[in-house]
């Protein structure tokens, strides 16, 4: 049910990219994959820094996760967060207590002047992940959405307004001057590179904002094959679908795959979508057709085993 | 049992001010008392502000306080920590889930541009403390200890080490450009202010330290009375007694006497140093004896009674 050895770099968003993971590495032996996460997301709150996408891949394939809810860990409590609510603090960001835990052990370590990069990798090491989890880089690289109502950082458009104004552009503040975290570069000359079913503006987006990311993903010596995030005209997950269109681009399969126009070698579709494949060819990409609802653990191994093979990895799925 | 309308402000250290605050608030109404906490002791840890003196007369003084250790919430729990430290962060400063979270609260509002007074006033008033506890400033100030292995900060010396080691020096960073909270100097200016029995030299040091407020007190329009901390040649709590001798000061009432002279009126000694009058009246000290260890409730407000009477407020005690 594994393939042996090989190379895989898998470009990641939050929840949905996780559970994705989820099933390539019921695939892949996790000492083969490399997991290259989005910072866009990440906040400073409480004095906490906070890093959500690559938390969620960490709880996600570690087992931690909070499956319910997609993030947080499982049966987490939030004693500090209430005392804070309870003394006045405007709360809006969920934290348990483990979760600070975690929080806390990461600012320690970044305040000492440990790149992101390797605290990550300490955190993983700790938590027993067993793959190699890489921030696109090690600098502040801030997802800044323009609402009507103005520019706000991604967590107030997201959690705070709950994703529900249209978004009217996005800007990666940092990225001009942000360095690939180490290895990242190296990652992506993989013999296969995955973009997750992730939010290609602002999960994959960020990751391809940084200086060298984009180039090295369109001279990979590989193959590299997507994920589309869309199915039906509907997001797997999240805000996807209304803000490509809002941003002008197609909701739809065919969206993704302009935007991923040279980047990729394939893009997986739903079955749903498979009246789309010519649109997707034109633009140089070749469609693959699969179920794409991750569902359950079975669903999400099919999905990742198609993405896989498409990008030429023989998987023998149980 | 209560005085009436009177003025009052307390320079206060951490634990031992804390219990002696107790027996103040059962001799003086809440509204009319003014603290003035050290913050040379604060530090950042994991990202957040903490200030361990102000916290402690805090959590005494709503009721919140572990009465036994004299420090922290009675019956937090350490989730957050223990899953720090087991993601192997260095997580050598304790800190209880409820006391996380009144530091998340604060350290959003400084990290908001909020002096330190106004976080602490609205700690304050949310769990009821009901008098005016005011940092001595609002900016920076650290304590440095000189030991013989170099140069730590206080936490350092005095958790992290345990206070084993032997003080050879004090410094108190920032202090030259630091500035008094606003209210520090007119609460010097009521008609009673009594130093709490805290250490000297690193509770009420760095308050005194704070350009303005030793002047303000030497200038004082009312009276001044300290308490010792130092009872025969012992320290109430802590390393006052080894500090003041490895620093060159006599480690008895006399010698904190000498520390505050030209600052009080009065100094309270406990009856075993009675012998001790005539040196503490040399240095323009009136000396006032009684007992000055705080076993229980009757004895703190005992003590605050005698500390109050001193200054010259009436005090019946029941």
């Amino acid at each position: 049910m594994r393939v042996a050895a090989t190379d895989l770099t898998v470009l990641a968003g939050g929840v949905g990219a996780a559970r994705f993971l989820q099933g390539v590495c019921d695939c892949v032996d996790r000492s083969r994959i490399t997991v290259v996460g989005n910072v866009g997301d990440d906040l400073d709150v409480h004095g906490l820094h906070v890093s959500p996408d690559l938390d969620t891949v960490l709880y996600t394939l570690t087992g931690e996760i909070d499956e319910e809810r997609g993030w947080g860990v499982r049966g987490d409590t939030p004693r500090a967060l209430e005392r804070a609510r309870s003394l006045g603090a405007d709360a809006w960001f969920w934290l348990g207590d483990l979760d600070i835990g975690l929080h806390m052990a990461r600012t320690e370590w970044l305040a000492a002047g440990e790149p992101l990069s390797v605290a990550t990798e300490r955190l993983g090491r700790a938590l027993g992940l067993g793959l190699r989890l890489v921030p696109a880089t090690d600098d502040p690289l801030r997802t800044m959405v323009e609402l009507d109502a103005g520019e706000v950082d991604f967590q107030t458009y997201y959690v705070r307004r709950g994703h529900a104004d249209a978004v009217r552009g996005l800007r990666f503040a940092g990225a001009e001057s942000a360095r690939p975290a180490p290895g990242v570069i190296e990652a992506l000359a993989a013999p296969v590179v995955v973009i997750a079913p992730s939010n290609p503006l602002i999960s994959i987006g960020p990751i391809l904002a940084v200086p060298g990311v984009r180039r090295a993903l369109e001279q990979r010596p590989g193959r590299a094959v997507a994920v589309s995030p869309i199915v039906a005209g509907e997001a797997l997950r999240g805000p996807a679908a209304d803000m490509l269109r809002t941003l002008g681009h197609d909701p739809s399969p065919v969206g993704v795959a302009a935007l991923y126009a040279g980047l990729v070698d394939s893009l997986v579709i739903d079955e749903r979508d498979a009246d789309l494949a010519a649109g997707i060819r034109r633009l140089g990409i070749e469609p693959v057709v699969a179920p794409a609802i991750m569902r359950d653990a079975a669903s999400r191994r099919a999905l990742a085993a198609a993405a896989l093979e498409a990008g030429g990895l023989a998987v023998a799925v149980a």
